[in-house]
C-alpha cells in the first residue's frame, strides 16, 4: 500500500472497517541510534554496547524494546492510517517476539481488529489496531494491539446517547 | 522503599515472591523534554505545542505514552528492582489512563504479581510485574504489566527439564 500523508489526516471512525490495512514508509536504523536512545531511557549493556551484549541473552547489540516502539510510532504518525486528529492511543497490548538489530530497516502494518463505537460519547468510538512492526526480512520484532481512540462525524453516533 | 542500586541487580527468579513491591527514584519533567521526544518520536500538535494541545481532547500539551514509557523504564533500570542480568521485558499490557504533563514528576511503583518458572529452560523464569508510573499527587499516568524474563540460580531449576 502506498505512503499515506501524515498531515491533516482525514479518516473518521465511520470511514473505517474491520479488516482495514495500512502500511508506513520505513526507518533504516543503526548502531549509534540504538545507543542513543539507550543512554537517554534505558541504559543497560545489552542495548548499549555490542561486545557486552554478546554475554547476554542477546547475543549482541538489540535496541530497547522502547526505542522499537518509538520507532514504529514515528512511522505510525507519519504514514500509518491517516486518521482524523492524529494517533491517540489508550494503550494496548505489547509484544517483542524478536530483538531489533542495528542496520534493520522496520516499517508497521497495521489491521482494524474492532471497532467499539463509544455509548456515553456519540462523537468518538475505540478502534482496535493490531500493529504489526518488522524488520527487512519480514520478520516481525514488535506486535502493538493499539486502543485508539477514533473521532465520528458529527450526526453520525448513536442519538439516544448522551454526552 | 529505599531506592536501589541499579548496577549489578542480585535478585535471581528464586529470590522473588508475589506481592513484592520495589519504589523506583523520580524523575522530573517539563515542556521541553516532551517537546525533544515528540518531535524525533511522536510528532502530533497535543506533543509539541501548547497552544495547539488546547484545541484538542488533551486540553493542553502532554507527553506521548511512549516518552512516559521510556521515563518509567529509565527509573527502573535505575532504582527498580535490583535483577540480575537487568530489566528484560517480553512485552506486557500498557496503559495509559491519564496524560504526562510538563513539570510532573514521576516515580514508578512495581509489584510482583504472577511468577512462571519455565518448564523447557531451567535456568530462567517468567515474572509478571505491575509498574505504575504515578505523578507527584499521586495519580496513575502508566500502568505497565510486564512479562520479565528472569534468571534463575544455577541448580534451582526442575532437574527433570530438559534446555
Amino acid at each position: 500500500m502506498l505512503e499515506q500523508d501524515h498531515t491533516g489526516g482525514q479518516l473518521y471512525f465511520d470511514d473505517l472497517t474491520i479488516g482495514q490495512r495500512f502500511t508506513t514508509g520505513s526507518h533504516a536504523l543503526d548502531a549509534a541510534q540504538i545507543i542513543a536512545f539507550a543512554r537517554q531511557f534505558d541504559p543497560q549493556p545489552f542495548h548499549l554496547d555490542d561486545a557486552a551484549a554478546r554475554q547476554t541473552l542477546f547475543a549482541g547489540l538489540a535496541a530497547s524494546g522502547w526505542h522499537t516502539a518509538a520507532i514504529s510510532m514515528r512511522l505510525l504518525v507519519e504514514s500509518g492510517a491517516p486518521i482524523v486528529g492524529g494517533i491517540l492511543g489508550a494503550g494496548g497490548e505489547l509484544n517483542w517476539p524478536r530483538p531489533t538489530r542495528p542496520d534493520d530497516v522496520l516499517h508497521v502494518e497495521s489491521e482494524i481488529v474492532e471497532m467499539i463505537p463509544s455509548r456515553s460519547r456519540p462523537n468518538r468510538g475505540t478502534v482496535i489496531m493490531r500493529n504489526e512492526t518488522m524488520n527487512q526480512r519480514g520478520e516481525v520484532v514488535q506486535v502493538f494491539v493499539a486502543r485508539m481512540i477514533v473521532p465520528r462525524r458529527a450526526g453520525s453516533g448513536d442519538a439516544q446517547s448522551n454526552e
